[in-house]
């Protein structure tokens, strides 16, 4: 039985878990009632705001909808004992910031996890790491169909030796973080449709698509490549039910409505410089004047993921203040050009009509 | 009419045009014989020897076939005045290598644009730049189909503007040399799928895909996308008809071979270190030892292209002498783990089979 069909789409779309406060209830139902599957970014949301939120989107919709947690250890959720990085901390005092930092820089993932198990959902997916053989089978004990991220053909076997429903394969085009776990991933992140094929070709476990996936015509494309879902994340950002700021969702727009032609610093890159993991976003004056120390070939001497994250949040949440889109993370994929003002429902109408063509 | 049709192809296959002797007559033909698109890449060949080889491709092969030049302004094909970086003069010093360096880094591209005037070919294909509207007319008015190459959707509307039969949109994935000329799409090499949603929002130029394509079910994924051919590199690279060294054959071969975990530094990178400009290759010690010297966000320090090229052909000379690998420009697409050492026929009518299956 096809994977759509499994979790009971109507259609090969899944809206991608965005942390952060993109995915709203109401974004979430109205996926899921246009019959794809939309998805929870909870990776880092507290334990007792997910089971809130759950049971909002279950208010939204009798549909099935997805959760996203980030698999950290106790200790990568606890420790916040790296040094902050003196260009960081200078960015602080230069501009009279407060540096105000978490006691944890992370929830605790067993506890996110407990969440899905005691308040089941249709789908779980993971990103940043994978879970065990018994963590995957409660899941699936309770009626949940388990996902894992990957950006590397043998991640996906990983995911598959351990009995997961699916495997979602990231390319690089992505916005937002990278979902898997391995160094060799990041050296040369894998542009989607290699990673379709290299995958394919040491493991059978269904595929879902994520990366600069922004038309039918691309979600025709992924099927064709033998993929069984498209996940969409950027298309979503700019629809009327996205929570991102106004700064955010202007920013995104801003790309879409230029002409092609301002792109000499390029549109969106891949960074280590908000989190210390690898994400792509839109180039802003915060990836472009700290470059020099953001850490793609080399080894990584930015302070891990999710260290850094939590000593850029005073940053992010000054700039949130200030409506400065220039220190805030601009999470977008490759495509963000195609972006679109919109509801969920035109979105979806829309893939669903070039889809059918 | 499509442009399968118009070229006179029986399937949708494009060998990509290889620079550096990959492309013998022999794979060329092979190719052009099974009813897909043999390309000579001869761009850094010396007039007189494109045209001999045209001949030799002729005599071969009675269907159409293509060549790519690199277009290069007469002072940029005849200048090294750009001082040699202290790390590779000192790699020459350490390792008692004579500099070796031509007059000209590269050959007159109006002489070589001369002999596809006077020896007329199906397609020409152009890379690193693009020619005037005039040129365009002269070639299409002696029967061949023009071709641009691009990495960045306004490149490929700059290639419609004059008139050109088709654009080849190269992925980041594709291995070798990017074929575009703005700044703004080195920035953030776009990946393959979003580069040709995002060039069929501004222009209806009939598209070539390439850029890690290594499967029928990846060109049957491209064309769903709306791309009329797909063209693949580096699966050819490894045919009994590739004319590179054993040395660089093996290098690949070795990679297809691999279980897929020895990947921590990278299995492919985009580079400039060899050539000024960007191109993707195996990862190897010349790569890893200057990586700190690659400019890939930053701004490029290196010598541009030809001239770093020219600099580093004694290095790679005395490589291949030694059967050295490490110290060799390996280029190669990120889908280089599915190459087989195989005849092109052998090749041909597994991706038929794929594409028909």
């Amino acid at each position: 039985m096809s994977l759509m069909n499994t979790i009971g789409l109507t259609c090969p779309i899944v809206q991608a878990p965005m942390a952060g406060g993109a995915t709203t209830p109401e974004l979430i139902a109205a996926v899921s009632n246009s019959g794809g599957l939309g998805s929870l970014g909870a990776g880092m949301t507290a334990p007792e705001v997910i089971n809130t939120q759950i049971n909002q989107i279950r208010r939204l919709t009798s549909r099935p909808f997805g959760v996203n947690l980030m698999v950290l250890s106790a200790a990568e959720s606890t420790t916040l004992d790296t040094p902050m990085p003196d260009w960081l901390q200078a960015y602080y005092s230069d501009n009279a910031i407060d540096i105000d930092l978490p006691d944890n820089p992370a929830h605790l993932f067993s506890q996110q996890l407990q969440v899905l198990l005691d308040n089941p959902v249709a789908v779980a997916s993971f990103t940043f790491g994978i879970i065990n053989e018994q963590q995957v089978k409660a899941l699936q004990d309770v009626g949940t169909k388990v996902v894992g991220t990957v950006n590397h053909p043998i991640e996906a076997c990983a995911w598959a030796d351990i009995g997961a429903d699916a495997v979602c394969v990231q390319g690089m085009e992505a916005g937002g973080h990278r979902g898997g776990w391995l160094a060799a991933s990041e050296q040369d992140p894998l542009g989607l449709l290699t990673l379709i094929s290299q995958t394919q070709a040491i493991t059978d476990i269904p595929l879902i698509a994520a990366g600069g996936i922004m038309t039918g015509k691309a979600i025709k494309a992924v099927q064709q490549a033998g993929v069984e879902l498209a996940q969409l994340g950027t298309a979503f950002l700019t629809t009327n039910e996205s929570g991102i700021s106004p700064t955010y969702k202007n920013a995104l727009l801003q790309v879409a409505n230029s002409d092609y032609t301002d792109t000499d610093s390029g549109v969106t890159r891949l960074t280590r410089l908000f989190s210390g993991k690898l994400a792509r976003g839109l180039v802003n004056d915060y990836l472009q004047t700290y470059a020099k120390y953001d850490c793609l070939y080399d080894n990584n001497t930015l302070p891990p993921y999710p260290q850094l994250n939590a000593m850029t949040k005073p940053m992010r949440a000054n700039a949130s203040k200030l409506g400065d889109a220039e220190h805030l993370s601009l999470w977008a994929g490759q495509g963000v050009r195609l972006v679109q003002a919109e509801s969920v429902q035109s979105l979806m109408q829309r893939l669903l009509n070039e889809l059918n063509a």
